[in-house]
């Protein structure tokens, strides 16, 4: 059933234009290529309005702010929305300073996301305005719990609605929300923790997962979730297999993202409603 | 007989300054390393005179331009031609925008490169201020076929001559052209197209080959042309025989670049005389 | 005896803030998590303040200098002095250009570093005001030799009481000084040259040990170097063992970095008193 919506990348090739930060950018690049996607990165004010136009999707991403590429997100934003192009935000660390707070805010008011993804901590904090983050990892104090996941999953909810956007939250299990629908995922693997860049790969392969698939984003992200973390579990089992460590997994982890065929994907998957 | 151009790269091990994306920059110094050069990146306005003084051969690249790197690189290539060190130039995308085709005609109005190599879509951009580009890939609409070879072959030789570089059009094949003279080399993987930053890895390389080579850089190029095609061709078979996928296969393609030697070079390259 | 200082990094998981080159800065990114620190990468000057308050240690490289960063180093380094927080420099290719050059000097000039790290030429360009450097590498005038280790050790030990830092000469043999104390670290590979950020990610790898080693951190720092040393030996092993090259190389030093542990570290490490 998820199998379409990968298939539907590698027929459509979306071109998918990425304004995100300098760590992580090249294994960006490269699980959009892996999925079947094609990448482009650009981020001077003065040509992405003209890059955003030729693109089927934009990712905005803020680990690594600065004050022109602010301008810049906003500006492939709106004309993104102005296409109906899919518009994906990963609130890296946004607890972690002002300046990312503002900007997120910033974003969030000019800005219609179609998906926004990010730990438990960094969408508390758009979601309400408080919470605790330390860094760009979720604060223990927020992680998913029986205990908590009905407030989390309200939360999200209406947030969802507030801003009339997916909102995907990540951790051992992941949550897909959009309005009063919730998915619950559960494929993946800790290792993912140990390499920058596991959230920001996931961002730009959620993007290239809804430009492909606009008439059905909800299902899309989904399977772009599960695709994430299907390939978390197989990358680990060959990391393991071979005595390697994090740096090796995350070029296992693109390697299974190109390797794997929507067969797999519907057959590995694992997620129910909530 | 392309041996020695290798062999002279580990002899002479040539600094190249790389202007260049933030996208692929750290596989475009591995690759410098791998071949037996030494890469230096640097960009502020305020040191690169300095730093391509200290240099063998200028790498510029406009992937993701930003207007304080536009400027760095007038600087740097006008001391470079000065200097009589090789200047290559990587078009990335020059179809994206108006900002990629503003700066590539300012630096083509300011330095005077060694070579010039793109897509076909980003060279007939350049020769003739037309073309189809749609993100960094070259346009359909823009492949090499019996059909348009000639055409193609005729604008790259005018342009070639007009503005006095060798200029190298990659594709399925590649084409090694100045003025009159026309090598077409057919090493070289598809998979190539499925990394980020084969191009721009490219382009170190046959600055590389440049520096070490500056009074034969025509042959030169092609033996770059060629290593970077074998060691594709490489890559791809132990990236098969080990079931890994296109992020290992960066990976695998930069260590054949480190493991290929002269000899080598010679018994797989394939090219000819057009 | 070292193992200790590795087992309070994984046991304390201190959170680094990295002020760093975008070239090996996703190296950096996954060495620390290799070894079990956190890292966070922000060069804004708006938001480097916050963000070095909620960390235990700042990593600052000056490989791609711009002046926008100049100031964020300046505004982290002074905040983290007031926290009481290790601040270490890799002051990369100071020589190379009076940008580099007035920077570290600025930079020396407001900040306390707990350490700086360099090759000889750059420490010498430090510690005396002249030296011989070009590009990234130690000039082959400033090599270690029997003949000039005495001198080397003189003028380092001198540098480190003036400026009251522990002061790391990285070359085939790497020297750990503070004021009269010497050690030498015999660990490592000739391999760790041929790929780029080696040296980088010994920074941010020793910034690590420091901030998980406050009270002691001299010899933090020797286990540091240690650590890399070891790791790159063992990861030469795998390279030759499985063909690979220089790319693949780098992914299996940060691999041995995840993997090592503390009693490995006891057991490898070869360093003395000098």
């Amino acid at each position: 059933m998820l199998d379409k919506y990968l298939n539907n990348i590698k027929e459509k090739r979306p071109l998918i234009h990425n304004i995100t930060n300098y760590v992580t950018v090249n294994d960006c690049a490269n699980i959009l290529l892996a999925c079947g996607a094609s990448p482009i990165m650009a981020d001077d004010k003065d040509e992405v309005l003209e890059i955003t136009s030729i693109c089927d999707g934009l990712n905005i991403n803020i680990g690594t702010l600065n004050k022109n590429t602010i301008e810049s997100m906003i500006i492939a934003g709106k004309k993104a929305n102005e296409l109906g192009n899919p518009v994906v935000l990963d609130p890296v660390g946004v607890g972690a300073s002002t300046l990312r707070r503002e900007t997120a805010k910033k974003l969030l008011e000019n800005i219609k996301f179609s998906v926004i993804k990010g730990n438990i901590s960094e969408i508390k904090i758009l979601a309400s305005g408080y919470g605790h983050s330390e860094g760009v990892d979720a604060s223990d104090k927020d992680m998913l719990t029986n205990d908590n996941i009905e407030n989390i999953i309200k939360l999200a909810k209406d947030f969802s609605k507030k801003i009339e956007s997916i909102i995907v939250i990540t951790g051992e299990k992941d949550l897909i929300i959009k309005e009063e629908k919730v998915y619950i995922a559960e494929n993946g693997n800790a290792m993912m923790a140990n390499i920058t860049g596991s959230g920001c790969m996931l961002n730009s392969l959620i993007c290239a997962y809804c430009a492909a698939n606009k008439e059905n984003m909800l299902e899309a992200v989904l399977a772009g979730v599960c695709n994430m973390g299907i390939c978390g579990e197989k990358a680990y089992f060959k990391m393991i297999n071979h005595e390697l460590g994090n740096s090796s997994y995350r070029n296992l982890l693109i390697d299974e993202i190109y390797k794997l065929k929507g067969e797999e994907l519907d057959k590995y998957a694992e997620y129910k409603l909530y």
